[in-house]
């Protein structure tokens, strides 16, 4: 590599799921920090359904990726060089990064990385830096599950969804998946220790859900915006009943306005709450998060699986499998090792 | 009427809102209060969008009125007889009753009126007894709106809208409110005081919107379930908006699913809210709510209009009149007077 950064841009806004013409991949100097700034040199990268979103015009809960910007991601990264008096060289951070082997930040939004324990370091993009913090506040703190409560999880195998799960079981709940194949549903059961899966490619979640649930749905943790899923918890959800959004997948890719569910009525008569929330609303339960997570991984209680895509260059065609949704566990690029880490 | 007491039965279940030839007026001898009973005459009787919702087979927030049973209403009514030592011949009570002259009842779910000042006896079911504390509790502790910010009401000139957009703005709120036709929107920006108004029949809410929303929607509070409305609300919501579902009058009649809106997954974008309630979720905060809204009303701050139908054999065309937005007001049933209250 010597001295050039490789690295992805976003050159056109995509339509659809189509956007491999609009990153292009190529490489240009490594940039050099100047005062109290510091070059990072990204490890991992983290590839999520709501990448797709950042693409667009329009802003989202973050700012729209400029044209002609780096694409953006999740990265656990180290500090290669410091200018700033707030780092130094083999700090590892996390921080919103982008798809390229470094790059210089005054360190807005990077945080140090917590102690994983004894975890392998693909844990940490695997569990702790966000999917495992956004499972925890949006099934914890969205829903607030009480002991013996039914819980309902979609992409229920993924990788918020699995830890979705296997907290709520934590926290001695029922909890019931919606996945999208035979197998994850065996692994939900199985591995994970949920009390039932639901295939919703081959089953009607509806009447699934009806024998799953016996007393009804107390929270339900969605990821996907089907409004027919949607429409079946409504349907069975219980008094006071809480349903966390974490995401729409549904939308991400979407060309036109998709119907909603048709049963929100349900929100009145049940007096439900449905709330959005993103991880980064919650700072003041990182810590705590990762202190839990870390315990429960120690204890065999949290489980997780990671999809490690081995080059930098590969990222685009990874990030197709989140929607076509053939990824095996939390997905993420390695760009590359660095030394100071053993 | 001597000693018959008139009635309405709900004899077998509507559908749509053809509740005409379900409902049947009759009369039988008034009832006599065992030991630890009373017998209430009630007074008023107050007509709700909900009251066709427990109509049905199902049960909804309340157990649905069963087959060949008295329709059932909020009600203020006078003890009549009482032997219960809970209640003595006079007091004026708030509760569930029926659509009828006299009730026997072992007092659950009656409640002593509150002091209402100077207003005029109808201003209990206009007012004090369920549209008030409903308006309040459905913004105040659901939406929690904060000085500054914009606050959407649908139904808004209708009994429980109209208090909500008038306490938004006695809370130091932007008011935006959306109706049926150019007379209440004329009665919401000229006597209510909202900032604008908009007619749903023959504007293009989303544009509306746009224009008199110019800083973005912080608190939408929702009575229709109309998806068009909806989303254009959800679209323009901002970060950390919170919608109040007090009602869903669209499903009420409905006799096949509605589609419903396709931009919640903004609700995920801006970590919006979105909460369904009924005033008997917030009983502690009755008594606030009735002390403020005399203060209110006492200073000329919440105006209200109520629309009493004089007979109660009138009440099932009345009730449709909820439906068709052509009711003038809180629309209640006078059924009797006493003369305890002179």
């Amino acid at each position: 590599m010597g001295n050039m950064n490789r690295q992805w841009r976003l050159t056109k806004r995509p339509v659809g799921e189509d956007f491999d013409d609009c990153l292009v991949f190529g490489e240009e100097p490594i940039g050099t920090p100047g005062d109290d700034e510091i070059l990072v040199k990204n490890l991992h990268i983290s590839l999520d359904p709501a990448n797709r979103v950042w693409m667009n015009e329009g802003d989202s809960y973050k700012a729209a990726i400029p044209l002609g910007g780096v694409m953006e991601a999740f990265c656990v990264s180290i500090v290669a060089e410091s200018k700033s008096p707030d780092f130094i060289v083999g700090d590892v951070l996390y921080g919103f990064g982008h798809w390229e082997d470094y790059t210089v930040t005054d360190g807005a939004g990077w945080e140090p990385a917590p102690d994983i324990g004894a975890a392998p370091f693909s844990a940490h993009l695997g569990v702790f830096s966000v999917v495992g913090p956004t499972a925890y506040v949006g099934l914890l703190d969205v829903c607030d599950p009480q002991p013996g409560e039914t819980v309902v999880v979609t992409t229920a195998a993924g990788a918020v969804g699995s830890l979705v799960g296997q907290i709520a079981k934590i926290k001695g709940c029922r909890v019931v998946g919606i996945t999208g194949s035979d197998e994850k549903c065996t692994w939900m059961t199985q591995e994970l220790g949920y009390d039932a899966a639901i295939n919703y490619k081959t089953e009607s979640v509806f009447k699934a859900l009806l024998k799953h649930c016996p007393d009804g749905i107390d929270c339900h943790f969605e990821q996907v915006g089907d409004a027919k899923v949607l429409d079946a918890v409504l349907t069975q959800l219980n008094q006071y009943g809480r349903i966390s959004l974490c995401g729409w997948i549904s939308g991400y890719n979407a060309t036109a306005p998709i119907a909603g569910p048709s049963g929100l009525a349900n929100l009145v008569m049940k007096r439900g709450k449905m709330q959005g929330f993103i991880v980064l609303d919650f700072p003041e339960r990182i810590a705590q998060s990762h202190t839990d997570m870390r315990q429960w991984i120690e204890d065999g209680k949290l489980k997780y699986r990671v999809d490690v895509v081995d080059d930098l260059s590969g990222a685009v065609e990874a990030l197709h499998t989140l929607y076509a949704g053939t990824n095996k566990g939390k997905l993420i690029v390695k760009v590359q090792d660095d030394p100071l880490l053993g």
